[in-house]
């Protein structure tokens, strides 16, 4: 799934859960790119971040629910890691996704009145009116 | 207003409503205390923004919606400038508002799904358990 899986409509949500604890695009588009790939390297560089990164994002996580999101084995049979969300991991991405989906559901009709109210693209003039010759 | 009003129990909302034009908790608070305050100085100043920044959000508003969403004046009765909501401005900033309270209305039982699996805080022994002395 592309980066655009956290982006209903344009809509992005954020919770701050508790102080130091923000669940947002970010975090859940990580968790589920690890459940599609089983690698947090893969997941990563999906999304164009980092893996320090990433690992980043994982322990605010596993170190602010009440245990991992992830569990990871080193040498996989390819040699490198292997990674796959824990049933909390499961539960926090299918909870997120939930709320996407709730949240753009409730904002549909407001956001449309907004869109209705923004500027018009300028229109290139394909062809100049012409004057009809006189006859 | 304080600079949490844009943060309904944890709630950060952004909308892309179109390619660089985003809606969130920024520019509804700086619209909101331009509100208040009548002035864009008084705005920014109340959430810690450069009056700069402030203007590149309003500017950005300005140049994304079919008109202004605020309209100045110089030298008020105070010396400074005076800045208003247009109608659009208005409109805008309660759109977004009540697309906040929809949208955490819509996510508040997920919200509590989640807050329920964070980490408890570690207690301090306020006293240490004592073995009840052998009689």
């Amino acid at each position: 799934m592309s980066r655009a899986a956290s982006r209903i409509d344009g809509l992005r949500l954020r919770i701050v859960l508790k102080p130091g604890l923000v669940l947002g695009p970010g975090k859940a588009d990580l968790l589920q790119a690890i459940d599609e790939t089983s690698s947090l390297t893969a997941a990563t560089e999906r999304h164009g971040m980092s893996y320090k990164r990433g690992w980043t994002l994982i322990r605010e996580m596993n170190s602010g629910f009440a245990g991992p999101v992830i569990e990871t084995r080193k040498g996989g049979s390819g040699g490198g890691g292997h990674a796959a969300l824990t049933p909390l991991g499961r539960f926090v991405l299918e909870r997120y996704r939930r709320m996407e989906t709730d949240a753009a559901e409730a904002v549909a009709t407001a956001v449309a009145d907004l869109r209705r109210h923004l500027r018009k693209p300028v229109k290139k003039k394909s062809s100049a009116p012409t004057r009809r010759p006189a006859k």
